[in-house]
């Protein structure tokens, strides 16, 4: 088995290095990366990732702009995304950090690295383990920042 | 005949289990559950379920933010579930409670139970009772809140 | 040759019926019926009276809301209507009615049936008599409402 | 070889008539018509053309009206359009004049006949005389109103 | 090896052009160059390459205008062009410079070249050394104005 992890030039840090740092945390499963430079060449990278490297799942991490264009532009590389798994009936675990959820640099640089290893964990579980999230099903579990925790408590 | 469920860690109520329940009232038929981490894992979720666990209907329930973000990942997560509605001719009844849509915690709990077991009824309906859809064409039906009735009394 | 009919136990009126009547003034064609909860799921709907059913033209008759919510629920419907028309090469007539453009109950009533009925009447057209539409060819014609006419009089 | 043009009986300008006009003025090649109802039954009738009538391009003529519904409606047939060619690797001009485009009736029945014939000679140029589209690449053409120009003078 | 490049008469320069030279600075691969007449144009041309000129990766070199119209238009060509790389496993490097992203012509044209040959540069990474875009992974690169840099320094 083989997890694949698609990143961009683009984004503000290093998530693809969080991403196989943490994935190396919880398995010895195989790791191929692929770097490309925005958001829009993600869709077509996870998906030669799953068809001619041999990846059962594969990391999407990107970084979004703050302006109204990026806004589109994440939503055209989600739509991609979503059209990508439903070729290949594989999981994409979608991880995008809008530059605007961070307050300043730092908070950016801790949120980009933060929700790629709770995502990358997501992954992790998603290939390895299923029953481990049936467990926490309607939980109100977050990536990055805390969890909210079921509505009923 | 397989009945399908899939749902999220991110809902703040369990809405696969809610849904199981009300299905086994009304028949035996088997259930597949599948629990994914968000709302845009859940089209690819449904289409393994049809594709590769042998299920003729499925159920997507999740529960979308009430950010703008959240708005726009709920429209990619059901445009996802038509395509694969569309690649597998089979229906996928789609239950999202947006979280803005209650007034606080407790009305949450209540209407993402609610709408969960409504639309079960109806997953029942359309894969073994179709003529009863049928008969209510057009009577304003509505799944959580109150039915609205048809327009001409 | 036969047309399909999918309508919705959401809708105000049984658009439904009404569709089938106006067919029956103008053919004797055989009439296939299906009636599904809501909007989202008239697209795969239409696709199973296409390919399943052996329909040969299909009518997708709805009423979408008038929250902000409906109309995104709208636009996906008819997104997943037009990929269901080019995955089987049939037409597909999508005859949706919002809710607010009625300023009453009773005129939403009057609307939903006179407009399903001017869109039967173009099913027919379509299957039946393709050159009376060239004939018509940019002349503002209009469902529901007074035709507007030409642009040059 | 052959052009296909789908239009419909919505618009306020018989625009498939104009089409067919000036193409005539450029080439003798065969030419099939095609009137549907509304804009979105446009990209199922190109896709028809291709694929059941052997059509090498097709034009797809449409004016959609001013209110906001309508945007959503053009959005919807353009994204058809886009699959339709993607589906068949054929082009599809895509001519549509919006009806709030023009100060009065009177202008608005030129733009729509206008537009049409210059989108009529690029549909000419792509399928017969690919060079000469090239050699205006980047000049800032315009269908209708004025070419704009190069940005460097 | 081949890359394609498509571009537009609409844009106001030529970009097809400045790719073409840029792409020569750097490998002596073969380009085949395609020009249609507007962005919509773009994605079943990029596809043409790709499928029937042998093309193993495309630029798509357009310059969306500034009204309202115009950037639902160059939504609709991205998401045609997210579906010609997944159709085809290849990427295609989109380039739209937005006609209201300068502040005057002159600014315009050096924009719409200076992007185009940035992207260039991407281009011919991406097909021949990959590598190099693994190792600028994360590190805020834009095409264009200035690169942004990582988050934390």
């Amino acid at each position: 088995m083989k997890i694949g992890i698609a990143d961009t030039t683009f984004a503000r840090a290093n998530m693809g290095a969080a991403a196989a740092d943490e994935i190396r945390r919880h398995t010895s499963i195989r790791i191929e990366r692929y770097t490309v430079p925005g958001l829009k060449d993600l869709p077509v990278a996870c998906k030669k990732l799953i068809e001619e490297r041999g990846c059962d799942l594969v990391m999407a991490l990107g970084m979004p702009g703050g302006a109204e264009k990026d806004k589109v532009c994440a939503h055209e590389a989600s739509q991609g995304l979503q059209l990508a798994m439903l070729m290949t009936n594989r999981h994409i675990i979608e991880v995008f950090v809008h530059e605007d959820e961070a307050k300043d640099d730092k908070e950016l640089a801790w949120l980009l690295e933060q929700r790629t290893r709770e995502h990358a964990v997501n992954a992790v579980k998603l290939l390895l383990y299923p029953k481990e999230l049936e467990r926490d099903a309607g939980t109100g579990q977050r990536q990055g920042f805390s969890d909210v925790g079921p509505a009923r408590q």
